[in-house]
């Protein structure tokens, strides 16, 4: 049985087994504040362009989200997402649970527009009543998005200056940001991603690391007390350094872009030979998720050999399933689980 | 510098590593739901002589605190600990912050007793306003106490039964668990344990793992759902994989007392060499944290090679300092400090 | 300027200031332990069938369905009411507040079916990953809607057998339940409100009284220490006797029904005035909320005269309003804008 | 029986029921929005003398303070009070459910010291794991406290200026706060405690109001959307009026002071009484709080007869019970009390 139905079953890249043994025995301080952490701090700085970026080191990414979220809003402040958004659908309320609404906007391709978040601040603002609902103040976008697709610079571009315009944070979630940089077609960059959004994170988990992803902290709102709110959360890792030690290994010589690519181009495989068969998509997505729409009698035959899930019902007949690669997918598989489509 | 601040300045055990290596390109499913959180569980299991427990992994301690304390109560309710317990003074409000009161209670050596917890819940239930102060609900203890004590069979034995006539939950914070099974004169075990305690952590964090602690339920409410608090408070680890292995490694051929061993001998050379130089102590501890008073132009001679922490001013002239022995800790190192003592 | 803005414009019936007269020195313990509320609740119970009822005193109607959410639930825990539901759309995002998603359902008449409780309680537990989405446990209602609609026994019967399969709460939310009781081709009374739903409140800010909503509930489980909810949102009265002095007053010889009357009388002429002015209904309700499509020029107009809620933009050049009329709407008042509609 | 037990027994002041009397068909808008409100604002502003002042009305003492504190706090963030603080002992945890810590600093006589903030505040800051405890951001005193004891201008003026320098919210309880500004000896008034407070609220509940309590904001920061949190708190009042029409009648012609007196005055005949009969006090209060340490067999004979609270053992054979005065008491009522003390 092959697996593709995520990023995340494997173990991770080969070169971060090897910092770790290499480390193992050197002493370190907790909590986020030794050497590694450090060194690993200013790599992505540098990557980012960004001197005065603060980075953050978080074991999930539904505790990236829920503890920048709880630290941004007063409480009777809410979040925009999509309304396919992870926070919106995949975290079981988290966000709720810190007290605050996530605000849901329709989204045919995953994305968010500038003039949605405007229109949804407007009509918030411009409201009668506008201390009966919750008060806009967060724009909440994952990118890749959760139907693989991408932000082009302009989109964010705009988005940047709506937010700035409305006084509201700009964060990306970026679980998938490698699959992103790496795709064909992408016009962002780190730097440019850095400069326009107040925080994001730098998925680890789904792109070569054991565990991990690194927040980035452009807004000095943002900076003020973070640490308080991570421990509070109970996501100040005790071995920092376990996390620390993983991004050094990711961006240092640029590993992280490099084997993201591997997700792309088998991704690819599968996206030509649906399009060769001539299977329609849920979305166009250039990521390392693709979403191609099959009859149910063939996904039931599929399953014998390969894992990968279930998106939505399409017709009586036809559903929308998500084949995923990763850094760690192989071209043999790939070509195998073609070979029956 | 050699330091002794903490039991997390290394990294893992050797053993642990290899497992990685060995299982890194084997595919498995996420959320804690693969092949090797389910190995480890079965270890955990039979160690603790209860084939129904359940066992949930987490990446941090206090991520272990505030879901597990989030999840057994209702909002009004609060939970007893001694104003040590790292839930009242070291987790930035994380229990707060899930809106549970923490009620202290005086204590000289870190521990709780029995009579005060009774004590505690029959003057809010004889109170006539009772429902104007939170109610009791769960007690927590941590064993090794943030003092280094160990409860005794009896002294849990007496808490277990309190709190199942008055309708408490008992909750063990494990966190340096591995040193209070390694202490001398210890008459506890991991099934009395399993036996006495509504739920406990076993530490892996400080004893000897990269990351992880493992969570085991024996209550039948408190396992219900116990999945979802987890995923909406972060803690459900995408690649559950990591923590697993990890604990395959730590609870296979009782690796995990015998690592121990090692963080008890060394710290026990400290206590003796403090004994020798008429030191005394904040407390009496038979684990690996040891608490000598000094006086403090000592402390700063000391500084100068080793790291270590100050606890409590004594007095004008003195101040008990925490010494923290480990999994890792080198003899040689130790000698090389009680040579300066 | 006459106000039809909403139903809580004047002060209260004057049969309640005589009461508050009448007992303004008689000595009464606080926090609703009072010999007035005793006496309300009796009233309550008796006209409710039911004598096992607890009944809590509460001055807001948010405060009231916050409480009894925040009460109700556990964490990980959510909410399912339509759409348009007080709670989804007015307050702020109290519910949120509480750590609870409230999960949106599509409505055109402002009323959930029993059909779609069931298919949203399946489509969550069907799912692979139920756990990563909040899990739905109280359905909440209000009657009249947000719309002036009104349940059938059929339908609240239906809601009350789903909610019972599937182990749901059924919450109703009666801020005007007054005026549904009143209604022309109401089908429900208190008896089968109170045997139908586990919990429920009947409102007074809207009916009658200065202050205060009577809630009540059924459910044994939501029963239990309910009262240290209320004390800690805030929610229970230091001086009670004053809310439950104004329950004696309204359902003392059914004068909570009597004065609902004449806020359907009031409400079908304004109802019949635009029917023969051929004006369309944004929803057919037979309550004291009435919400006619004008053409904006008109409305204009009447804006001189009249205060009045504009509720929703229906075309260029129409918006649906809302008059509200209540027990003190004057019929003068009303032939007065039926004049000029 | 007559009740001592707290200054919440009666109705209240008569003038109050009057004015809703006159006023009770007056259409008014909702949500504290309408001309009663402001017009009790304009009173309250000018008795503070301070123009620009944010006043806002609540139904309860735990609502104000909850939503004022949970408005107020990030949610890393911890309140200071006394160990006696209403908000530590005697709101069911109110202030945790918003997130928040309460950090009980010890107090023979119920107040809090500049010097104690300013200790309490130093040791955090200074402390190297800072971000491992909540951080201290709110004063919270209750004015005359919980022993009835009331703070000097001197004292007042210290906490304001540490405070200050601090950058700490000083907030103030004033649910009493008629009975200390009548009280013998007090040096404070209401421009002196505006100017020094950023936050404090006016009691009525407890003095001649039937509901209400009238909340003060200097704090620019704290003004911002304050409303909306009240709505979030189900605390905005929906006929806003009730509470309006109150502080109207409280506020013109001084009748908020006047009717204090008569608890002082009452209270006092109290004190010289069990002074006379040599009982000591727990405290020394000035205001309508009284203490006496009574003889246990005593007590149960005054139980016959009247209705008040036992506060504290002090030793075998007595306790420290608690009169309460009212701007209601009779000093009849009391004199029979002094005849049987």
């Amino acid at each position: 049985m092959i697996l593709f139905n995520s990023d995340y079953m494997e173990g991770c890249h080969p070169r971060i087994l090897e910092l770790l043994q290499q480390t193992n025995f050197e002493q370190a301080p907790g909590y986020e504040q030794d050497q590694f952490c450090d060194r690993a701090r200013e790599l992505i700085r540098a990557k980012c362009g960004q001197s005065d970026l603060d980075v953050h080191f978080f074991s999930s990414g539904t505790l990236t989200n829920l503890t920048v979220i709880g630290a941004a809003l007063r409480p009777h402040q809410a979040v925009i997402s999509t309304e396919l958004g992870h926070v919106a659908t995949h975290e079981t309320g988290a966000i709720e649970l810190t007290g605050h609404k996530v605000l849901p906007v329709p989204s045919a391709d995953g994305k968010l527009t500038a003039e949605q978040v405007r229109q949804l601040y407007e009509a918030h603002h411009g409201s009668a009543t506008a201390e009966h609902e919750p008060q806009p103040k967060l724009v909440y976008i994952s990118h890749p998005t959760e139907l693989g697709t991408l932000y082009t610079r302009a989109e964010l571009q705009a988005l940047h200056e709506t937010c700035a315009d409305c006084g509201l944070y700009l964060y990306m979630d970026g679980a998938r940001l490698g699959y992103g940089l790496a795709a064909e077609g992408n016009d962002l960059d780190l730097p440019t991603i850095a400069a326009l959004c107040d925080v994001f994170y730098i998925g680890g988990n789904k792109v070569g690391a054991l565990i991990g992803e690194a927040l980035c902290i452009r807004s000095e709102a943002l900076k003020k007390d973070f640490r308080y709110s991570m421990k509070q959360r109970g996501a100040l890792t005790a071995k920092g350094r376990l996390i620390g030690i993983q991004f050094i290994g990711l961006f240092e010589d640029d590993l992280y872009l490099e084997i993201s690519k591997n997700a792309i181009e088998t991704a690819m495989v599968i996206r030509r030979t649906c399009e060769e068969k001539g299977y329609p998509f849920l979305a166009p997505s250039p990521t390392n998720q693709q979403f191609p729409i099959l009859p149910n009698e063939h996904i039931e035959a599929l399953r014998a050999h390969f894992g990968f899930g279930a998106i939505a019902k399409v017709d009586e007949g036809h559903t929308a399933v998500r084949f995923c690669t990763s850094w760690a997918t192989r071209m043999e598989d790939v070509l195998a689980l073609c070979e029956r489509l």
